[in-house]
C-alpha cells in the first residue's frame, strides 16, 4: 500500500468494491443492541464495532470513527478509538479519523503526530480538520502525511442547520464556503496523485446539493467527503452531483442509518451486523445508480452497482 | 464556587490576585528541563506540570492545558490531561481546556460531556471551540455549561500568520471576524452574569491590536481570551485595548515564555518552577501597568500591579 497517493488508493478501492460509501463509526451508547455482551460500556462498544467491521469487510471501502464518542468514555475510550483504527486496517478498510481539529504551529504538529503519525496501523489515512485558522492549521498535517501517504479532509460546506451563519456569508461576491473550497484546492495542489486529486480533500454536505454541484465544477482536483446522507436528509440524487464525470471524486458518508440499521427491524437485535451489511450494500447500490443516472451519456438503466 | 457565573468568578479572581494572566500548559517534551526526574515521558510531564502549578498558585488566576500535547502521548497522556485539570482545581485555579473542538449534534454533546461534564474536578471551567459550523457546534456546550456554571471561548480573531486567509475576508462591509464576534456575543447573551459578560467568550489574538480594540468596543458583553503574548510577538501595550474601562474583560495568555522561562537562565535548570513563577509575576505586572496607562483618567505612573 505504501508509496501510493492516498486518493489514488481510495479511487481504486471504490472501483474494486463498486461502492463510494464511507460508514461513520459513532458508537452511541443508547443505540447499542440490548443483547450485546460486554463487561462495561467500552467492552460493549468494542464488541459492537468489531462485529460491524467484520460485517462491512468487502462491502464499503472506508470507515470513519468519530473520536468524540470515544473521548466521552475517557482515556480507555481513546485507546479503543486507536484499536478500532488498527482493526479496520487489518480488514483492509481505509480510515478517516473524524477529529475536526484546528490549531496552529507546534500544537498542530502535536495533533498530527497523535493522529497521522503512528506506524503500527493506529494512524488514520486521513483526518478531518477545521479551516478557520487558515493554512497554519493544515500544513503540519500535510507535511507529516506526505511522508506516509496520508491526507486530510477540510470542512468546507457542512450539512447542519446553522452552517449558513458563517459559511454562507457573502465574501467578495461568492459565499464564504466557495472561498474556503478554493483554499483547500490550493493547499492540496502540491501533491496531486495519478487520479488527479490533491491530498487535501473537502467536506461538502449532502444537504446543499446545488452548492455541492457548483463546488464540484470549481474544484476539479479536490476529492469530496459528503456527510448528511440518510439520517440528515440527503438523498442519492442529492449527492450525485458531487462525483466527477468518471464516477469518482467523492465518498458518501452515513453513520446511524447503517450502523444502527437493526433498529428498523426489531426482530434483528441479535443480527445487528447483518442489518448493517445489508444497509451498506443497499446504500452503495442506490448511490451507484444515482451517479450513473447523473452522468451525461451513460445509460441510467444500467447495472446499479457497476464499478465506474 | 457553585451557583456563580463563570465570568463573575474569573473577574473576581483576577482582582484578588491583581493578575489577568492565563498560563498555557503546553508540555513540549523537548523543552523539559534535563534534570527533571520521571520513569517515562508522561511521568516527566506530570512532574513538570505539577511543580509548575505549585509555583503559580496564588500568582495567576487561570491555567490552560493544551490537549494536543497530551493527545500525542496516547491514552495515558489524555488521562494526564484530566489529572492536570483536577490538580489545578485543587490549587484554586480556574481552568480553560484548550481543545478547539467544533462539531455538531450528538457529536458536540459527546465532546461537551467529555470536557465540561465531569463532577470530580476533571472538567474544565471553559473549553475553546471553533465557530465554523455555527451555533449548532456551540449550543451543546452552553447547555451543559449552564447547569454547572461553566462556559466557552470561541475562536474569533486568531494571532497566527495565516489567520487572514478566512478571518479577514470582507463579509458584507466588515471583516469576517467582526461578524463572528457579533455571533459569539449573541450566543452568550442568554446567560449574562453580574459583571456584565455572557457565558460565551471570544478568543482574540494579541497580534492584531487595532482590530482587538475595535472588537472590544463592539462586544461589551463578551470576555476576551487573548493569546499571542510574548513568544508570538504581542506586547503589554498591544493587549491593553482588550480590557474594559474598569480593567476587566480579558485574560492574557502566554505559554512558552512563562512555562519554559528557565531556558533563558541556564543556571536555573533545577529551578524551572521558580523561573516560571517569576515570569508570571513579571507578566502580570507589565499587563496591569499597561492597562492602567491605557485607561482614560487613570494615572499611568500608578502602582504597576494594583488590582483593578
Amino acid at each position: 500500500m505504501a508509496d501510493q497517493h492516498i486518493f489514488d488508493r481510495v479511487v481504486s478501492r471504490c472501483r474494486e468494491l463498486g461502492s463510494a460509501v464511507c460508514v461513520g463509526l459513532d458508537p452511541h451508547l443508547d443505540l447499542l443492541p440490548d443483547s450485546l455482551p460486554g463487561r462495561d460500556e467500552i467492552d460493549r462498544c468494542r464488541n459492537f464495532l468489531f462485529a460491524i467491521l467484520e460485517a462491512l469487510d468487502g462491502v464499503v471501502p472506508v470507515v470513519k470513527p468519530q473520536i468524540a464518542f470515544f473521548e466521552q468514555l475517557g482515556p480507555d475510550g481513546v485507546a479503543l478509538y486507536f484499536d478500532v483504527i488498527r482493526r479496520a486496517h487489518r480488514h483492509g478498510f481505509l480510515v478517516i479519523g473524524d477529529i475536526k481539529r484546528g490549531d496552529i504551529g507546534s500544537t498542530a504538529q502535536a495533533y498530527a503526530r497523535a493522529h497521522l503519525g503512528a506506524d503500527d496501523g493506529g494512524a488514520a489515512d486521513w483526518v478531518t480538520l477545521s479551516p478557520y485558522l487558515g493554512f497554519d492549521s493544515i500544513r503540519p498535517f500535510l507535511e507529516l502525511g506526505r511522508s506516509r501517504d496520508r491526507g486530510v479532509f477540510v470542512l468546507t460546506r457542512t450539512s447542519n442547520p446553522t452552517s449558513d451563519e458563517i459559511q454562507a456569508l457573502d465574501a467578495g461576491g461568492a459565499p464564504l464556503h466557495r472561498h474556503v473550497g478554493r483554499l483547500v484546492e490550493s493547499w492540496g495542489s502540491a501533491n496531486v496523485g495519478e487520479s488527479g486529486y490533491g491530498d487535501a480533500g473537502a467536506v461538502v454536505g449532502a444537504t446543499h446539493p446545488e452548492e455541492a454541484r457548483a463546488l464540484r465544477r470549481e474544484l476539479p482536483r479536490t476529492f469530496f467527503l459528503v456527510p448528511g446522507y440518510g439520517a440528515q436528509g440527503g438523498s442519492a440524487e442529492d449527492v450525485a452531483g458531487t462525483f466527477d464525470g468518471d464516477g469518482s471524486g467523492a465518498l458518501i458518508s452515513a453513520s446511524r442509518s447503517v450502523l444502527f440499521a437493526y433498529r428498523n427491524q426489531p426482530d434483528k437485535d441479535r443480527r445487528f451486523a447483518e442489518a448493517a451489511r445489508e444497509a451498506a450494500f443497499e446504500m452503495s447500490a442506490e448511490i451507484a445508480a444515482a451517479v450513473d443516472a447523473d452522468r451525461p451519456g451513460t445509460d441510467a438503466e444500467g447495472p446499479a452497482a457497476a464499478p465506474a
